[in-house]
This record gives C-alpha cells, structure tokens and sequence, in this order.
C-alpha cells in the first residue's frame, strides 16, 4: 500500500531500468541543447553564472516538484549549456581529466546500490571491490606485504590523513598520546616539503593544529626538485625544542610534473627516523606507463602515499587514495562504535573498513576505478598516459618553435609552461593573465595558469601559462589549433595593452 | 590521428550515448545475476566476501584489459550477487537510504561532465547548482541572510569542519591565530555534547588537534536528550585553564532520532560565546515534513549546521553539507594559490569555493540533490518522510504487542530500537547480537543492532536490536513480516542456547 512504485528506487530491478529511461531522456536533451562551441561558455564568470542562475530559477525548494522528467531535463540544459566540456580538444586547464565512459557506467551502478565501506553489513561486496583496488595499487606502488590503503575523497584530504597518521605516530614514538591529548604536547612540530608542495599540505598543517608555520619549505633545484642537501641541512639545524614530523615529497608537482629525489629523501628520512610522505596525486598514472614509471624510482620507500584516479587514470571525482606501507599505521583512526564494529561482531569478521577513514558513511568509489583496469589493462592505462605525454612533448616543441612563446619548463609529465612574451616585459605579467581570461571569456580555450621563478631558483615569480594534457583523444593537430589560439588571443591583447584598452 | 575515438569520454556526445549503451548492457547482466532473496547473501561475512573475492579475481593490473563490455559485466555481478540491497523490504540496519533513480541518472550527468567546484574554469554552473542547493537548504534550515555553506563527503567531515571553523573562531577571539601557530597555544580546549553524540566528534578533536580529552560528555535526560541545566553547570564549572570551543548539539541522534533542546542550548551558548554546532546529519530531513519539522525547532540558532542527505533524503553517498550562519567564518579555510585564485583573476570573478573546503578537486554532488528536490518537492519529499516515520510508528506498535519483544525508545524519527527478552536475563546481550548475525548470516533480513540504557539515564548500556526505515516503498505488512523474521531468529537462539549450540 506504498504511495511510492519500486521504480522510484535506483537499487531495484525496476528503479535501474527506470534510470536508464530517464538518462535516456537526458541523454537526448543533451544532443539538442545548445552546447557552447568551445570547451567553457563565452563571456565573464558573472555573465555565465548568472545565465545558470536564471536557468535554474531562485533558490528554494518548490512547494510541488516539477517530476522527474522536468528536473533532468532542467539541470541537463544548465550544465550542458553554461558548464565546461572537458572532452573538448581544447580544454587544457586543470588536473581533471575527461572521465571515461566505462568509468561513469561503473559508477552508476555504484551509486544505484549505494554500499558504504565503513561496516560489511553495509557493503559486502562493495568491501571486497575496494580490498582489490587498494591490493592493485599496492602492486603498482611495490610497497610490501603489510601495506594498506584506502580510498579518500581527494588529493588533498589523502595528504591530511597521511600527515594526522605522521603525527600520532612520531608523538607516539616520544610517548605522547596526541589522538586523547592533542597535539599541545608536541613541542614545536615540523613538516618539511618542497617550496613547490601542493598548498593542501600547508592546510592539512593548520586542520591538524600543528599550524601552518610547521611547514618548512625546502628549496628546489634548477628541475624544480627538493634539494636533499637542502633538507639534511634543515634536520640537522633544528633546535632541540623542535618536533620533524614528516617529510612530505612531491611526486608530480601540480605545475610542472617535476618529481622530488625519492630514494635520496627516504635515506635522509630513515636516517632521522622520519615519516615519508609522498604526494603523488598527478604522478602516480606515470607507474601505468613503461615509458614514465622510472620517474617514480623510490615511490616503495615511502611511509604514505596520495594518489589520485581522477588525474591520471580519467576517473571522474573522487577517486583519492591514501596508501601505507604498514597497515598498523590506521590505529591512530580506528574506533570501536556499538551501532557499526561491537567487539562480538567484529570477533565474527563483520568489521568493515570504518578504521581507515575519517568518514563513516564511505561511497565505494573503487568500483569505478576497478571497472576501468580491469577493461584497460596496464597496456591500455599505458597508451593513454603515453598519448597525453605525447601532446605534452608536441606542444613543448611547438612552443620552442614560436618566438613569441617561452618555455618555462619542459613537459615532464603532461604539462607544459610557458609564457606569452611581451614586446615591453613591464607589462608581461598583466598581459599573461589577460590572455587567459581573453580566452576564457570567447571560450575558445580552457588553459591554465601559474606563477613560477622563470630565471631559475630563486628568481622572481612570474605569471606563466600553463597546458594540461590529460585528454588522450585529443590529437598533435589539436595542440597546434591550441597554440595558434594562444598565439591570437596574445597578439590581441598587445594591441589593446598599446591601445590602453584592455 | 588519436588511437582512441571519442566515445570513450563520457563527456562528449559519442562517449554519453556509449555510457547509456554500456548501462544497458549492465541492466541485462543485473537481471540475469543471482540475485540473493533477500537483502544481503547468505553466509558469513567471510563466505561472503571470499565469493566476491574470487569473483574479482586476484588483486593485480591485468597487462592486457577485458574491454568495457566484459569488466562492467564482472562488477555488476559481483555487486549484485555478492552485495546488498538496500531497495529490499527487509533493509533496515543504517542509516543508509536506498537511493531514488532521479538522483542516480542525474549523478551520472555530473560524473559524465567531471566539473570541480574550486575554481571557476573548473566547474561553470555546477558552482550555479551548489548555489542553488545551498540557498535552499540554508532556506529550510531558516538561518538568515550572512548564511553560507558547502557540500562535504560526509557528516562526519562536516562535524569535523564545523569543529575547525569553531576552534579557529574561538582561538582569534583570545589574540590566537590557530591557522598559523597551531592549536598548542589555546590552553586547554573543551567541546560540549551530549553522550549520545555521534563518535565522529571525538574523532574530528581528535584530527583537529584537540585531542578526544577535549571532549566533554553532557548527560541526557530520559527522553535521550542533552540535559541543559548539565551543561551550564559544566560550563560554569570549567576552571580558569580551560578553554570552552564549542558545544555540539546533536539533532537526531543515530539510534534514537532525538533531538538535543536546541533552543536552551542556543541561549547557553550565546550566554557564554560559545560556538553551537548542530550534528543535524540524520534529523534535517525532518525539516521537509509539516508534520515533523516542528522537532527542529531552535535550528536556526546555530552556527554552523552539519546535514546529510544521503540520510533523510534519499541521496547516494556522500551529499554532506556544512551550514554556517555568518559566511565569514569559511576565513579559516581560505587560501589563496597562483594555479587557482590569483588576486586579478578573482578580481575579474574567476574565483570558485575553494575557500570553503578542505579538499580541492570537488565533485558537483549537488546536481542530484538539485534534481531530487525540483523533481519532487516539498510535497513528494515530505511524503517520503511521512512514509518512512509511520512505518517507524508501525514498528513500534508492533513491538509494543509483542511479548517476547521490548521497546527501548518511541520511534522519534524513522527508527526503532527494541530488544528480544531472552528466557533468561543474562544471556540476553548475547543472544540479541547473535540473532541479529543470523538474520543476516541466513540473508533474510538487514537489521541494525546498538547498545543503550534501557532502564533510564545511566542505567547499564545493554545490547539493543535497531530497525532504521528509511525504505518509503516498504508497506506496514513488510514491517509485521520483518518483526516475524525477529521472532523466528529469536525463538532459534534461544533454542540453540538452551542447547549450548551458538
């Protein structure tokens, strides 16, 4: 006597046939909406937003729905006609890559069932889906036989748990309980990176409590890597009254690609007694590439291990992970709670993976991740970091060839920067950021920025221009198309600079 | 000249036609797989999992891929063979909805998209859509005009953001920047809640640097909420080398539903300063029925407000939100970062919300909550919440007639929380964990299990037999076969106590 048919339920036989209809539906709105020409709807940020505000009407919730029909159609039309297109060949801003269709297939089956991974009795298989992924990864990674992991809801909130797992541990090791008494006992706590560590690792510092000013940024070199010199030097310099906690190296900066000497840092690191942390957020994917994955040499040294499926691995997000190389690592976030791990249930194996999260509720993200190895195989993981490093070395060549063009860095991954190259440098940081928003705002191209020491280490930041590649359809003609628009968009805005118009 | 055609993108026109064909195929492998009769497979979680496991196969990257069509095959079987079903008349453990098909099509739009809500070239109107959300929740929760908030991956990482965005408010007010000196300069921090708050708020002192020693337990009354006159006696209590953080208000509590006296609270806070938080995760969907919002009451005095609606809500995981009253408390978490926010692009408007996050990447989780809350309305929301309460109602009636059953606590929400009265009173907390392992362990049914005061505040916390409905296509004679199901298991144990055999 439900109100309610079993279709309205994603999970039931009828409910999964039902989200096909309606995708269906969506998937035809899709093909007649007005899907902008380039990668991002022309005109500024406000003008956009406010286009997709009109769409979708005032906030609030109305009194009657408008059915299911209506609501997809709605939101279809929103995101397709002012949102971005990643898959378009000129889409080249960000590390988020285009997701794969077997991968958004998978996670709709994902979501229809929506397991959870904290306790069995609230995923079962989804557990063992995952227990697979992080068993992969371990393997591509050649961590050991007491490594673990589980999955994260991104990048940066990987680098917090490795960092909180850092923390107990060497407070731990100095007989400090810091999970019961906080970190206020830890005296003057230090995180050492490189100057060129993701900004998450300097805010994973401040949500911990150890305070930003614990990172202690080590210099890089002229391949924008962390000195290990630099980094044995600042140990050994450390007051008595001071507390190393980790070292957190880069394997991939976001920028540049650029991977920190791991065996050199790890030596260092044991040496001290030192948690490693390796942030391989972007460089991870490069382990699938026989080409690349020598770039990752000392990645099994590590303490911890981000990595992220949606870079490299063109999963949609989030599809972080967090490996370790000792599974005992987790004790600082197990937790025995009566409604989900009793001690009686847990003695009966119906623990779940609550114990290495800071989650409770945990979507099984790993079905996604799984689906795609396991249709691609390391030789089809391989052709896509390969095509996209490709691209990478195509538009670095392009690059070196226009004298209007400067490379920055070479494209060690799958970004290349450069800068557009002003006729009066006085101008030239203006005019790089001008060009990009000119861009943006005709939407003909998606690229990105950054700031970086143009002149070698230590020299000023300057505002570069920055290609992301991660789009492995995407072909050496597209780049040129790419570079050629990067070209126009520059001579424009010179024009105007002289004009005083822009 | 790309090895790869663009139906492999999701994205694009070929690869969202691709995901459709790919889905349908997977709806085919789903109806044919062995479904288990009821909600979860028969066995032990070890039987279970070993089956899904070598399904799976061994962990490890196949060097040559399966294809899409055979990878999406073997997930889907393995899912529907060896996992749960929360669209099942039985489901009834967590608080872990089936998920509504408008919410899963409209969630594989946004995978398929792949927009990221930090900055604004990375996410266009998905950025519109969480606006929307936000507006509209904050609307429900009736906080004013200063109001702001964001989606999270979880109620447990919004309690542990409120937290943050607590301390680091606190901290300021005393001259102390928590952000850049770390937490050891606030001297000893204190966080109110009542002992029936979810673990997730230990758990986030314990992450935030606080240590769970922060934590102070405030005793409920006999209706399992926090008792106001034992807080303020706490707080006037609190020595001069203790500093008061917060109190946690918990609105809905996991086992119970009850509601903590918001209102008194809220005038305690405010009488002290002190940062209210509201773990409102499982009871903010109360807000959607007329019948039941009333319970709420006082939510509006918050300062922040952690909600999930992958609980009351019928979302799939996570759609956690972080409500705040007043916007400039995100402070703490903003950062300003060259490859995203630089000053002339955020001048120009390119800025997202990364500032209100502690991840950077962030899925558009909002565009399936924006689907369902248009699609269906207050009207349709309510009604599933009216559904799912008067099964609750039902459930407890029928406990209530039954002799071999005890009522713990009214069903306040959507759960019920009862014990089975063994023969004999000692073996009671045995035989109620045990019954409910072989309800699942036999795959009939999915019932929940915590452990509470049965006889009054303090009395000793006894194992307790939990349904949590959140099924609104389940009928009241699913309820009456469900509570047989208790019965029968019940009666088995005993038997087999008596027999020495369990």
């Amino acid at each position: 006597m439900s109100p309610f048919p079993p279709s309205v339920l994603a999970g039931s036989s009828e409910g999964l046939a039902e989200v096909l209809a309606t995708l269906a539906e969506a998937v035809d709105t899709a093909s007649t909406a007005r899907r902008p020409d380039g990668p991002v709807p022309p005109g500024t940020p406000a003008e956009v937003l406010a286009a997709a505000s009109r769409a979708l009407g005032p906030a609030g919730l109305p009194a009657e729905g408008l059915g299911t029909k209506a609501a997809l159609q709605l939101l279809t039309t929103v995101l397709t006609e002012h949102g971005i297109d990643l898959s378009h060949p000129r889409a080249a801003a960000h590390l988020q890559p285009p997701s794969l269709a077997v991968a958004v297939a998978a996670d709709t089956l994902a979501s229809a069932g929506n397991a959870s991974l904290d306790t069995y009795d609230s995923g079962a298989s989804a557990l063992a889906v995952e227990r697979w992924l992080i068993g992969t990864l371990i393997g591509l990674a050649g961590l050991g036989e007491r490594a673990d992991g589980v999955l994260t809801p991104g990048g940066s909130l990987s680098n917090l748990m490795g960092l909180l797992l850092a923390r107990d541990a060497t407070a731990l090791r100095r007989g400090i309980d810091a999970r019961e008494q906080g970190v206020g006992a830890l005296p003057g706590p230090v995180v050492f990176c490189s100057e060129l560590a993701h900004f998450s690792t300097h805010r994973a510092c401040a949500a911990l409590g150890l305070g930003e000013a614990a990172v202690h940024p080590v210099p890089v070199d002229e391949h924008r890597r962390m000195r290990p010199d630099a980094l044995a030097a600042a140990l050994d310099s450390l007051g008595p009254g001071r507390t190393p906690v980790a070292v957190v190296a880069t394997a991939g900066t976001t920028d540049f690609g650029s991977v920190d000497p791991l065996p050199e840092i790890a030596e260092i690191a044991a040496g001290h007694g030192l948690w490693m942390h390796v942030d391989a957020a972007y460089g991870f994917g490069a382990l699938f590439s026989q080409r690349l994955a020598g770039r990752l040499a000392g990645l099994d040294l590590a303490d911890s291990v981000t990595l992220d499926l949606h870079k490299i691995g063109w999963q949609p997000a989030a599809t972080g992970v967090l490996l370790v190389s000792d599974t005992t690592a987790f004790t600082s976030l197990d937790r025995e709670v009566a409604y989900l791990n009793p001690v009686d249930d847990s003695e009966a194996g119906y623990d779940g993976l609550l114990g290495r999260s800071l989650q409770t509720t945990r979507r099984p993200d790993a079905v996604k991740a799984a689906a795609t190895l396991l249709a691609y195989g390391r030789t089809g993981m391989a052709r896509m970091v390969d095509a996209c490093h490709g691209l990478a070395r195509h538009a670095e060549r392009r690059v070196l060839a226009e004298p209007r063009l400067e490379l920055v860095a070479p494209a060690e991954l799958t970004t290349v920067v450069f800068r557009y190259r002003a006729a009066g440098p006085a101008l030239s940081d203006e005019l790089n950021g001008a060009l990009r928003r000119r861009l943006l705002e005709s939407g003909t191209a998606l690229i990105g920025r950054t700031e970086a020491a143009t002149d070698g280490p230590g020299s000023p930041r300057r505002v570069c221009l920055k290609f992301t590649l991660l789009n492995p359809t995407a072909t050496t003609d597209d780049i040129d198309g790419l570079v050629d628009t990067v070209l126009d968009a520059g001579r424009t805005c010179e024009r105007l600079f002289e004009e005083g118009a822009a």
